[in-house]
Order: structure tokens, then sequence, then C-alpha cells
């Protein structure tokens, strides 16, 4: 920077930057008089904003949006880098925001994302109905939901076959001889846990005898890690000192998993022969946990890529049909379910 | 929205919504006399940009930014989840970037949060230059450094202390009558690291005829959670096969140390019988590990809390002194070192 800053214009008229920064960007907080004092001292130190000043040395830098609702749940995070890297090979910077499932809040970041002229969105909405997003469709923002579809399908999406995942596991279960099974569930009021509690209900629909239990808390339990893992730990621990002790459990994420295990651990019963335990969501130490976990990984670096993927084309091609992408998990069998070791 | 949208502008021109956006912002890329064009079509629509509409209707969301080196290592993305409770508290929102320790990407994610007018940032330094950082002092954006300090200490900066936590662990282990201790490092290119190899070799000077091997690996290795596991388990594997193998491990972080864990599993090692392991960083599932974990711990909701304590401070009085917060970890002992489980 050679030319002068905020602050020599602050220190000229004796007020602070921020002052400074608001008169010189037109927002609400300093008086019209102010304003227009700043902007001729500015312009008479020969300050110039930096927006202009940088879009006469380059392209500004564009920005995608990136909206999760728990930047602290490893799937996100993996998420994030991903979609990170792809948006970074087309030039573009992501924000990040995070909403905790909160509606006001993610309204808050979309409305930011707007104002600041992000060239797309990538957002895991907190609700099924279009909610905050209308905003999106209706000021013609391309838009990609992840992990997560919209009502009527108004957007791009790319989402995991979380049904087919859940069967896959509890049909395993079912194999080893199981026929009274319990899903624990950090929520149902989210899509993924709802499509995988319906996956674990098609398993044990196709098996006579077979039962399924679901425990599950509530949404405002269900955020951050330590608060999931607790909640994970806190309904595995009613399930098993309850009278009808399920002889297996379907965790619904990687982080109720573990909440599961020290339940377990702290009941001093033994994985799988007292009970056996298998998960969604996989983590690079999953086969570290004593026993190794038995789960269903989600496809992380597909799924960012190919949310970058479709959003970057809808951003080419604004009128093409919306597109919805629905990947694969796959099963990993270690030995919580009851296998032995590979 | 009542009114018109940058989509009717645009249909009405038949051009892009990306095409309306860019003119009724001023960016480069549409020619002066299309902008033109675009504004008073939008202003014959009755078009009002969102920023003045929003602005007429209640005050502006007020951001902060928040520039981590890695997203998805757990450190990181349990400070931004804390940091993002703070500023929420405040009424702002937090714009989150994710730099991968690369200068380039750092400058990038700082020009734009300054574009954006930030009220301040909170930053995890790549460097300890001040490099990208000196555009913050030199506009007076509040800014407090975390994690890591910036040579000179030119802003408010919250630490841990790293280096007393790995002369802890390490003491810990010489109690246990090991002589011969190998540091596991990611890099050592980064301040915490660096301090927490001097703690470890404190430890060992204390105590006579202690030898400390070191074993690192390089920055690019060293970032994200699938790349730093690998590293991990790789430096451990040449270090475990070599001939002066040591009787423990200290590890320079949490994902490291899993990694360690990993290659002793592959060679058949017990811990600690074979090879006693302690690691920098504690998570919530580390004592589920087999064996749990002895780990230094950072206090990560106090760091997160305290950075953002410090920026509204900060905002409040630009012109106090500057202030350096130092927080200790705690060092929790379980089994890996050798002790018996609590």
């Amino acid at each position: 920077m050679s030319g002068p800053t905020y602050r020599d214009v602050a220190r000229e008229l004796g007020v602070s930057t921020a002052t400074v920064s608001r008169a010189l960007s037109g927002e609400l907080g300093v008086s019209e008089e102010l304003a227009e004092r700043v902007r001729r001292t500015a312009e008479a130190l020969g300050y110039r904003s930096n927006r202009a000043a940088r879009a006469l040395r380059k392209k500004r830098a564009e920005a995608v949006g990136l909206v999760i609702s728990d930047v602290e749940n490893p799937f996100f995070a993996s998420v994030a880098r991903t979609v990170e890297g792809a948006a970074a090979e087309r030039r573009h910077a992501v924000l990040l925001c995070n909403t905790d499932e909160d509606l006001d809040q993610e309204r808050l970041y979309l409305d930011l994302l707007i104002e600041e002229n992000v060239a797309g969105v990538i957002v895991a909405p907190s609700a099924e109905q279009i909610g905050p997003l209308a905003q999106l469709r209706e000021q013609g923002i391309p838009t990609v939901t992840l992990d997560r579809r919209v009502e009527d399908d108004p957007f791009d999406a790319v989402l995991v076959d979380h049904r087919a995942g859940a069967r896959e596991l509890v049909a395993h279960l079912l194999e080893h001889g199981h026929r009274s099974i319990a899903a624990v569930m950090g929520t149902t009021a989210a899509t993924p846990s709802r499509e995988r509690l319906a996956g674990c209900r098609e398993a044990i629909d196709a098996v006579d005898g077979a039962e399924l239990s679901v425990v599950e808390g509530e949404m405002r339990d269900a955020v951050g890690v330590q608060g999931t893992f607790e909640l994970g730990e806190r309904l595995a621990m009613e399930m098993l000192l309850g009278d009808d002790r399920p002889s297996a459990v379907f965790c619904a994420n990687g982080l109720l998993s573990l909440g599961v295990l020290r339940a377990v651990r702290r009941l001093g019963l033994r994985v799988p022969d007292d009970i056996a335990v298998v998960g969604f969501d996989d983590q690079p130490f999953f086969d570290l946990l004593d026993p190794p976990l038995s789960v269903a990984a989600q496809p992380l670096d597909q799924l960012g890529r190919t949310a970058v993927e479709l959003l970057f084309d809808r951003i080419a091609h604004p009128d093409r049909d919306v597109s919805t992408v629905i990947l694969p998990p796959s099963v990993r069998l270690r030995r919580s379910c009851g296998c032995s070791d590979t």
C-alpha cells in the first residue's frame, strides 16, 4: 500500500477508522454531514477505496459461499476442505458459514453472502422447506444443496444414498443372527437421519421376527462434537440399562457411534460379544478403536467435488435443467459387527 | 422480496444475472456502455440494490473474519465453533477462511475480508513474519492472532503454552524410566511445533543419559486430516523399523498420534509395553482408543472465547496497548504412557 489509508483519513478528522469505513461504504451509523466530511477528506488526501484500487490492479477475487450446519462435525469439515480445493482450482475463494442447524443463522449468512455478491452458494439446508433459501432462487443465484434436498427440488443437489447404506449395515447385523436391533438417532428432524432410519426399517421388515427399537434426541442436542457425542452416550446408557436390551446397535452418525461405544465401555459390556455396534460415517481412526468399528462410509471427496462441479456448471449454464446426483456410501466391515478382522 | 430482482433486470435486457450483478456493483468485466444500460433498466424497473434495501430495513449484519490454516484439523474446527458462538453473542457473523498454511491463499482471503469491510479479523498466521498481515495493521483493522504469534507482536494474541505441555508429557515418560525418546513432528516450520519440540528438549536436558531423536516431515505433507495422519504413520514406520528403536514416542499433535498408533499396530507392537506413546491434543474419543491415549489437551473453548473477547475489546478501544494471553494446556494421563487406567 503506497497511498493513504483509512487511518490517515481518521487521524486527519479525529474520528475512528470504523467511522471512516462506515462513511465510505455508505453504511448507517454515521450522520450524512460527517459522511460528507469523510468523503471530502478522503478525496483531498488522495484516498482510493480498496475495492476500486484492487479492481484497477486485477480482477477482484471471486468467492463462493459454503453454508454448513456444523463445522465441528468431521463430515462437514472434510467436505469443506474438498470444496475449497475444488473451488481454488477454479480460482474462487470459499466463504464458509456455520449455521448450527439454526434457521435464523442460516438466513443471516445467506443475506450476508448475497450482499457480498458471491458467484454461487453451496448449502446444507437446515430444513426441507425452501425457507431462507427462497431468496437464492428469487435472485437467480447459482445454488447447490449438499447432503440434503429441498422440497420440490428447486436446486441442483448432491446427496448420499443414506437409505442404502443403513439398510446394508442392518442387513449385515441380521446375517450375524441379531433379531433385536436398536437405532440410536441424534434426531430424525433432518432428511439424512430419516433416510437412514428408513433404510434400517427396510432391512428389518425383510426378516421375520426381527425388531427395531429407536431412541433419539432433540435437534438442539445433536449439534457440535461434544454435544452429539454426549447425546449418543446418554441415549445408549438409557437403552442399555432398560429392560429389553437389544443385541446390536445401529448408530446414525460417526459422533453418535463414539458416544455409544463409551456407554458400552462404562457399563463394562464387550463389543461385539455382549452387543454388536455398527455406524454411519467413517473416520480415519475408526480402525484404531477398541474394537475397530464397522461402518457405512460417505464418499466425502466425491461429495465436495461434485457440489463444486454442479455449481460451476450452473454458473456457466444458468438455464439448464435442475440436476440431482446421488452417491453411494461404502460399507466397511471391521470387528464391531461380529466379523473377524481382515 | 416484493420488488424486482436481478433476474427481472436480466430478462428485460436479455443478459445474464451475473452481468447485472457485475454492472450494478461496479465490477470489471462489463463495458461501461452496458453497465449504464443495466443501471438505467434497473432504475426504470424500480430495482433497489440489496445493500441499500437492507440498510433501510435494518443495520447491516456485521461480520468478523476467522482465518485458519486447516479446517479439517479438529483443533481448528473446535476453535471455529467456539469463535462463532462467542461472536454470535455479540451479534456478529463469522466468515471462515481456510488457508492450508499457504501464504498466497492467506493473502487472498485477507484481501477479500478487507474488501468486505469486516469489523475485525482473528487469524492463525501461516508465517511468523508479518507478511500478508501487514495490510491489516496498515489499515487499522482490529486483529487478533490465534495459536501463533507474529514477530514483534504487532497484534493482540491468544496462545497456548505449548512448551510447558510438551515438557510435562516428556518428563512423565522419563519418570516411567524411558531414556530413549522420539519426537514425531509434522513439521517444525510453525511456531507451536517448534515450541513443543523445545519443551521436549527441556525435559530431556534435565535428566542425565536421556536422549531425544526427532523425526519430521515437510509442511506440504502436514495439512489435512488424511495427510497428517499418513505422515505420522510413515514417520513412525521409518523410525520403528530403524536400528535404534526408541522406547517411547511424543507425538506433536492429535492427528500425528493416530498415525503413530496405526504404525505401531501394523508392526504388531503393543502400547505401552513395547513402546509408550503420548501426544499433544486431546479429542473426545481418545479415551476409547486401544489403549486410551495420554495427552496434553489444549483449552479449545477458552482459546476461541479469549480471541473473540480480545477482538471486541480492540474494536471498542482501538488505541489500547497490545495484549498477549497465554493459556496453559492440561495433561491427561491415561494408559498409553504406561500408567494404569484410572
